[in-house]
């Protein structure tokens, strides 16, 4: 029911999820009227998919405390529920960000030595991939917060990317060791003493897409403003790019001529592509989709949601944690 | 003698800049021999320039407070006290942040009403340009220094682009009220009380490109995130496009044809069109120019400075503050 467009979008996105994969079946938590209406009269895919009603719903402004409290049967509530219940093995979400993290602490709970969940999504690199956390459920962390995200990134990465010993870097506001906060200074004072970590320093903004680390560690309004801008920065460029071929009658010809070099390269560049974020400490999977994502980017958080339980993420990330 | 590149790049777009305004005068602070070395034997321009020397630089990563107490004769404190002593209109600096920011505040002095300088930058946006401030002059800021911001912001926007009553968005991890800390909250609260400030509530990272506001209120870290995450993306996307144009025969062969679009657009979109900050509140025009810029960009921080002073743009920041 989450996000901006609730059922139009997440119901589209799980049959096409259905479609690529034989072996997953759905349980669509919410307003079974509204997603009924959402559904094919006939599809061979039904047979895999069930409805778990519940009419109420944690609307996006809502307070994560009140959303735990007030909201026993919300879609939210259940869909995670299911997962404690281990009726589900991953719940994916594009409702409000912060119920979704208070409600799956509450009901899943974290991992030994993890305090609280954090954020963490692939963002597309020159060298591949990079992994970026905390996204936006930590907005005040302290040094040993942000060292916790070192060690489950670093875990995630190797899980997921098979890297054996990902690079880590801090993000601050300059790459020089006296920049920054006292905090974020004391973060990298205990980054740089663990033998557990591949620590390179400060990374700033513009080392995210560079690929000269694997993982990037933030606090989560720095790592929400970093992500939310360069989704801005894509559209505002693609913007440019169509105003750019549109300019004379030689650049509309160009632009025909263009047109398959510049689908693909909106095809790999389009921030939907990387939709689908993982709630990391937690035991249990839990994605997290943009609450404006379209089908393409839900499916793309459902696809995601799936890597993590093959991979057995979550047990995985909490070996590496205790045996540290 | 400050940023990545020092003479190499500050004399040239010195020289530039004379050439394109012939009332310009350039004072050179810095290393004599170094200067002189980028100067060409024989040129107009040269009876537009002098040079001021000192053999002191702070180093990009010296503490703040060190390169005010230590560097008295320094380049970036003669430059600075040049502009107090009224021999210049402005200076123009790719060094130091945080050093510049301490000099000139200590040497110029704030407005009354402003406690401390704000890093003050134009950003493109599809509705032309936007301001934004904070970008790393302030790392911890409280409501009213958010505040200070949002008055300042909005004087600059008057006076530099003739906005009648420019609207101001405060940068938040979400759009509902509910979001952020409540540091940011209160600032909300303060903003709204506020006859002086045409609030429109909380931004987001995504809604700095898209003009939907024309001064964006941020503390230094988020501002600083921010800038150098866009010009991390704009390098990768630029990056991307080349690759997508060189990946077959045809799609070199479409390259050629679109070189003149692409041309245009690479120009329009680079960051270094955007350089240079205007340190807002100090009794005296101060710009500072990224550390990596080139001369184009170096170029557009000096152009940046002169505008700032024909606009006579802190002495009317000051008296929008004082009449509120």
């Amino acid at each position: 029911m989450g996000g901006d467009f609730g059922p139009r979008v997440t119901v589209p996105a799980s049959l096409r999820a259905l479609k690529e994969n034989p072996s997953l079946y759905i349980l669509l938590v919410g307003d079974q009227a509204q997603i009924s209406a959402c559904l094919p009269e006939h599809s061979a895919y039904l047979s895999r998919i069930e409805i778990c009603h519940s009419d109420i719903s944690v609307a996006m402004d809502e307070n994560p405390k009140s959303a735990l409290r007030h909201y026993k049967g919300s879609s939210i509530h259940l869909a995670v529920q299911s997962v404690a219940d281990r009726k589900a093995d991953a719940c994916v979400s594009a409702g409000n960000t912060g119920a979704l993290a208070v409600i799956s602490r509450y009901l899943l709970k974290m991992y030994p030595g993890v305090s609280r969940p954090a954020i963490c999504t692939l963002l597309p690199s020159r060298a591949g991939e990079c992994l970026m956390l905390d996204l936006g459920a930590n907005l005040a962390c302290d040094e040993y917060d942000l060292f916790q995200f070192a060690m489950m990134g670093s875990a995630m990465a190797g899980v997921m990317q098979n890297k054996a010993s990902p690079s880590v870097g801090l993000l601050n506001v300059g790459e020089e060791e006296l920049k920054g906060t006292d905090q974020i200074r004391r973060a990298a004072a205990l980054f740089s003493s663990s033998p557990h970590i591949e620590y390179k320093g400060f990374v700033e903004g513009s080392d995210i897409f560079t690929g000269d680390v694997d993982v990037i560690v933030c606090d989560g309004i720095s790592g929400n403003t970093a992500l939310k801008t360069s989704e801005g920065v894509v559209r505002f460029l693609f913007q440019q790019i169509r105003q750019a071929f549109n300019r004379s009658l030689y650049s509309r010809f160009i632009s025909l001529l263009a047109r398959p070099v510049l689908k693909r390269l909106r095809r790999s560049l389009n921030p939907e592509q990387y939709n689908g974020a993982v709630l990391l400490g937690l035991q249990g999977v839990v994605v997290k989709s943009h609450g404006a994502a379209e089908a393409e980017g839900f499916y793309r958080a459902i696809v995601h949601a799936q890597r993590a339980v093959k991979a057995d993420l979550c047990q995985k990330v909490a070996e590496k944690i205790q045996a540290q």
